[in-house]
């Protein structure tokens, strides 16, 4: 079971190569909300999301035998480039199963780390049921994209550098798809602060999570058609456990809302999010007030977006 | 003549109001250039441009009988936007003249703080003549967006805050158009740390300042069809000035280097920026050859950016 001590001894593993990403404030979303909001910027981590500390950790803790058989991984996108990025740094080989409607910015960055990319259905079974042969056909290790003590020990460092740098807070809200990034968040802020409340955004087109704490066994997720790529993925055996124990409240937003958070932190934050990067926001905007004049974090999960629509406008 | 004590005073004014806005570095810049950059986020002021701090620090510096006429200026938007809410703050009513095609964002901000806009044609004289009229008709007071002292001042705070928090750099890099912020990045600069390099950018399709320094004489600017919006307009006598005795360097750049370094800003670093903005990033790009394992600070200007085409892929 990972606990405040793994993140802790995760932060000192990776923090030669991850950045300590900025905590930006905004007035406007102070006003918007009567809450004082730190958001935690892991748009801003290298690769462009949370997962590179993860991803990172867990190659670290390989012993040499398994990083020489190379890793390999099943990701939408943000795990993918991360983990492509932490093995080109380490030198290991890695081999990414995408679905083949990955955004193709991801894809595309995750080639450019230098991965090898193997395409699959775009579902939950198709991803494991590819990522299996190719761990049974080449022997590589494979690194699960959430499902892994290691992953979220690794997760848990962004929310551990938030209380770090801003404690006390009341309430620190992060995104849930698969419960990584929800798991070592939940750790983190329970390690160190129990009263301070855990609450998870998710996707009401993807809200496999809140019905799964809600009925104590995990669905699948189910045509998850939500603009928020990163979180349609179900939970695990492990981010379940951990999940149920220490979250205190998932709020489900719709895709509108999701996408009024997304304007709000590109026009007058200034910061460039993936809508799963938003979703945080979106839920804390949707129950502010429930915490008026307290100190909230959001942890803004990533950024890879396709830019290319915006771009072309100054082609026109 | 403004100098190092005036944009002192002018934060000592303003920072009450003002963001401290954050400083932000970036690996992969650091690596294509070379140099250890640090990157001032003027597109997180308030009204998404440095130019707030000019239009609050001359509002403020307003005396009584002079607020109560009212305020009016000319501007493309940034300035327009800043005198606007700086004015609403404050409760001075503020006229703004705009040329009929300023970016949509940038009108709908400016109405939004409160101002009334009266579009003009898109030129400089036009601009000026119908501010002039406005002037004369309604006795309101005129503010200049760059060629007025109070302005440069507040400008120049950006710099200064730069320079207070990661002295000693080598290297100052500010985009030029009218030349407020630049003259105020020189003087606080030089008035610091006199070795230090202030380096301006400047759009190839806008170079009236490179050739207005080369040859000793102020340019109009004709036809100024580049995409960064902010610097269509032409030195004044009092930016000239200041930027023929303080500016070390004017850097032409074009359209393509404009984007490219916007590319970078918005894909690897997540920040919104407006081409304008992007404008002393290309610059360096462009010349980093000279300033290898230097400590350089870049000025990004501002971030009033139409995102509706990025986020019209959402809705499609």
């Amino acid at each position: 079971m990972v606990d405040l001590n793994d993140i802790l001894a995760a932060q000192e593993r990776i923090k030669e190569h991850a950045n300590r990403t900025p905590v930006m404030t905004s007035r406007t979303i102070d006003r918007l909300t009567g809450c004082k909001v730190f958001f935690k910027c892991e748009n801003m981590q290298r690769g462009g999301a949370f997962k590179f500390r993860g991803a990172l950790n867990t190659i670290l803790l390989l012993n040499d035998e398994e990083r020489s058989r190379g890793v390999v991984t099943h990701s939408s996108g943000n795990h993918a480039q991360a983990l492509s990025l932490a093995a080109s740094m380490l030198g290991v080989k890695a081999t990414i199963v995408m679905p083949e409607n990955s955004p193709k910015v991801k894809v595309n960055a995750t080639r450019g780390y230098g991965a090898e990319i193997v395409f699959c259905k775009n579902n939950v079974e198709s991803r494991v049921q590819t990522a299996n042969r190719l761990v049974e056909e080449h022997g590589f290790t494979m690194i699960h994209p959430y499902n892994d003590e290691r992953i979220i020990a690794g997760a848990g460092t962004a929310a551990l550098e938030l209380l770090q740098d801003h404690a006390p807070l009341d309430a620190v809200f992060a995104p849930v798809g698969g419960g990584g990034f929800l798991s070592g968040t939940s750790i983190a802020v329970k390690g160190i602060s129990e009263d301070t409340l855990v609450i998870a955004g998710e996707p009401e087109k993807a809200d496999d999570a809140y019905r799964s704490v809600r009925d104590g066994k995990i669905y699948p997720s189910v045509n998850p058609n939500t603009i928020a790529d990163g979180l349609r993925t179900n939970l695990g055996d492990i981010t379940f456990d951990i999940i149920r124990r220490h979250t205190d409240r998932i709020v489900t937003v719709s895709e509108e809302e999701i996408l009024n958070a997304m304007r709000l932190l590109l026009e007058r934050m200034k910061l460039v999010v993936e809508p799963s990067g938003a979703v945080s926001l979106a839920a804390l905007l949707k129950i502010s007030g429930d915490l008026v004049e307290r100190r909230v974090g959001v942890l803004i999960s990533g950024g890879n977006v396709d830019l290319d629509p915006f771009f072309r406008s100054y082609h026109e």
